[in-house]
């Protein structure tokens, strides 16, 4: 076979070239150091740890959905609203802001005129920047840009060593994990539930650990109102710029608010939506949706749903405080009818997910859908199929904020530690991809395709030389060596060569510095909420 | 976490649906049997080979460049051929035909005035019908279409009992797999070499397999133009409608040309498209492109050199037969820099798969590209998201003949048995993601949102209950069990439920019926051709 033959020929050449890792490497935020060899040599044997920004897309999205598809979604969302309407249950404070909007309230039934939701929508941001004690590692929020963030609530973990509850070690080894990693740009929330924690209790471990082991930025806790000002006050005090005003109206805070669909507003969320919103706070409105269980077993239905309940959601968000920042979620899987388990990238989600992006858009919100989803109980082929599924369909679909980017397992009920670091590489893939194409004359290789002509190659021209370092983006961990060689370093598959990155990753983590000061009311902070309350399991 | 309580509860209200799996497997080509509960039971516990139609989408392609870039790869094609022009060495018969076309031949270099190549492509057709021996399996390739082939020139194979030189008798196994995967509608052509035939004897054999093991559509042999000739006598005898007159100008074989890039066409690979144009056979005009070696290390310089690549050859099949049906290849890997491998499922790959596909339908020609690409050594998580890029930049390129859709393992060395039904199940996904999104009144769900209503649950309502079984795409393949099934059930991974799936199919293979006289013609043509000369091994 040509294919073959050629292919050997290639490897052979391409052994001529030194070995450079310097840049191929991607685009680090740090600036190159110094040309001198000493420099080089220094850059290659240190413990390096490169973060890339937020992506901005130079590549167009894709838009699934007709004209005429996205009108007759958006007629039917405004006649759900008004006809089915909405539940705010248990929430008398929620009601009266919607019935001095305009709704009409029966029970917990709000009833949304046609265009209310819509027009309150208006006062929320298309973009927002949200801090990271490492303004290095801001990240804005909408837009063209997509921020990844790792998996989100998992009760259990899994490592080389099988499955098991997670802990307090484990959350703390993944938010250092995610620090270590080039391709996320944001620490997440609860990476895994720290179950040897007390519940009400969790979420000022999880805080410190984001405060303290990572420059990112994070996400505040939602499990109780209460829990979401705490949230706020830790950020005060890490934020402070000295003269005592805490975040001032800064957003550091980034918060999942799932919607219990079909169309009711859970008042434990929307309590916790209400403390962010009014402390500009972001929040991702985000129905939950297993379709043909939570919606209707069609694209178009689930659609319609998902924008009504998103707009209730949002226009919520603005009667709280217009101008606060939310992002337009959507989470939805579909469902195997014969077992009824929940399923991860599948088609059916796919073209939700593009679908959802064209809504936001033209809402001109911020989008949040898609991960490293999957229904897999092991990192193996099957999850790698679904995750690729749904990571493609994110960049495509225009998410903006990309929760669950990294280490999902089991239908999200294990965070997985081989997996994050797989998905973790997979995310620079995407980021090259995103960087879009370059066609200016250096690009177009004329002087190249000159030089070389006919039956020639190309591995040593001078335009090769002189771009190859950023031509090719470069896995981290997957294996490209020769069979032989791959023999003779023990047959490793993918799970093996993840588990080594795992414990190189965490043997070069080195904390990155916080003033002792912050850290010191931080930690009083915590002793003292934590001691004026029982602990509590449930 | 609201997601996990959900899930559960999904689990268990699903539990009540009736299993039925008659319909919900997709859109078998049969029609569905009658509607009595003896037909039904039958259904159930026949074995029953469902094969799938080609795709036709029903989606958008992804257009990635803009009517600039794409201008500009159109012009600096055409000053390619002009300036640096195409090699056809060793191949006078073509030099004489580009000579009276008005190109300017200098040795064997051929130098394209611009715009010629263009013009001479137009008499290639947008789209065509290949026929198999069952009508019901005739592929339509051009237009909206996608048509799905398997791995193609692998001389190892892989099982569970590991890698090893392929045989004839592993190519048998690969084509029955073939024929039982139900989203493959094409047997292909050198599945994996039979390495335990003599070179000069292995086509008779592996067309022969492709003639009676299956009644796909499938590919002829390119090796020299002798064994192209034999390929098209034997679809003579195959396809003859009783009236001696053989193929009488169908087309019935797609044979895959690949050009020697950079910018040089190989005569012996000429004198098999010559052959195959004569008799009115498609080829795949396609440039082998592993990027940095025969190519650029550019997105832009690359699409420029396999635009003039195809331009070149697929004028060069109009000069010997206009209106001769051509297909518009792009093989494209990235490279690894560091280590020479070629590299797959890269964000490079994506771009420029993307972009020949815009510059294919520019030209108005059927494209091929992607596949189920990868450089991993084991069917594993590597293997799956390398493979899972590609085949969804496939999906949305615009591919027209998917070449390498399943089974494709190490760059190509290696055709693997579990990777290949892994694949086949995947290319279901892309079938259900390509039939679009329906948006009539029943579509709309609009009755099931108000029967439901807020906080109920759509799993027993009206429109579920019509729609379910054709709402989701459901694997044959991966694990939805809960955890404790599925440790109950041995904590199998991928490999190991496709290794099962393997000896599954080939268990329940059927050889579809073949005429007898047609048969007996054609191992008497076989027997005789082997006779005619000596074993040959190189």
């Amino acid at each position: 076979m040509v294919g073959v033959r050629t292919a050997a020929r290639v490897i052979g050449h391409s052994r001529r070239f030194r070995r450079d890792k310097s840049m191929a490497d991607g685009t680090p935020t740090r600036g190159r150091r110094g040309g001198g060899g000493a420099a080089r040599r220094a850059e290659r044997t240190s413990t390096k740890i490169d973060h890339a920004r937020f992506i901005t897309r130079n590549i167009p999205n894709y838009e699934i959905l007709t004209e005429e598809a996205l009108a007759i979604i958006e007629a039917n969302a405004d006649v759900v609203l008004e006809e089915i309407g909405v539940a705010f249950p248990e929430n008398e404070e929620a009601l009266a802001l919607w019935r001095d909007a305009g709704a009409k309230v029966d029970g917990d039934r709000v009833h949304i005129p046609k265009g209310l939701a819509r027009k309150l929508c208006q006062t929320a941001p298309g973009s927002f920047t949200q801090i990271a004690r490492n303004p290095e590692r801001n990240v804005e929020i909408g837009g063209r840009n997509l921020v990844l963030a790792p998996v989100y609530g998992p009760p259990f973990v899994r490592d080389a060593d099988g499955r098991r509850y997670a802990t307090m070690a484990d959350f703390e080894k993944f938010v250092k994990l995610g620090h270590m990693s080039k391709w996320l740009h944001h620490s997440g929330g609860t990476v895994c539930e720290p179950t040897d924690v007390p519940v009400n209790k969790r979420h000022y471990d999880m805080l410190l650990a984001h405060m303290t082991l990572t420059d990112k930025p994070f996400m505040g806790s939602v499990t109780e109102p209460s829990r979401a000002r705490d949230s706020v006050e830790m950020c005060d005090i890490l934020f402070d710029e000295g003269d005592g005003k805490g975040l001032n109206g800064r957003t550091a805070l980034v918060s999942l608010i799932n919607i219990n669909s079909p169309l009711t507003f859970d008042s434990i969320m929307m309590g916790a939506l209400d403390v962010y919103a009014k402390a500009n706070q972001a929040c991702i409105i985000s129905p939950f949706i297993v379709g043909g269980a939570m919606a209707p077993v069609s694209v178009m239905g689930t659609l319609t749903q998902v924008l009504a309940e998103v707009m209730a959601g949002v226009a919520f968000s603005q009667l709280v405080n217009p101008g606060a920042p939310v992002i337009f979620g959507a989470f939805v899987t579909s469902i195997d009818m014969n077992s009824g388990a929940p399923t991860f990238g599948t088609p059916e989600a796919a073209q939700i997910t593009y679908g959802a992006g064209q809504l936001a858009r033209r809402m001109g919100l911020p989008f949040r859908s898609a991960g490293s989803f999957n229904g897999s109980k092991l990192p193996d082929a099957q999850a790698a199929y679904e995750t690729a599924n749904s990571l493609n369909v994110g960049l495509l679909s225009g998410v903006n904020f990309m929760l669950h980017a990294c280490g999902w397992l089991e239908g999200g009920l294990v965070a997985d530690f081989e997996k994050f670091v797989m998905d973790a590489d997979q995310l620079g893939a995407l980021q090259k991809l995103a960087a879009g194409i370059q066609i200016d004359e250096e690009a177009q290789a004329m002087d190249a395709l000159r030089e070389v002509g006919p039956g020639g190659h190309f591995l040593g021209c001078a335009h090769t030389q002189a771009n190859f370092k950023a031509a090719f983006w470069k896995s981290d961990l997957l294996d490209y060596k020769p069979f032989e060689t791959w023999v003779d370093e023990g047959c490793r598959d993918t799970r093996t060569l993840a588990s080594a990155r795992v414990n190189k990753l965490l043997g070069d983590y080195v904390e990155p510095a916080l003033d002792q000061a912050k850290r010191a009311a931080l930690l009083a902070y915590v002793a003292e909420k934590k001691a004026s309350m029982p602990d509590a399991f449930m």
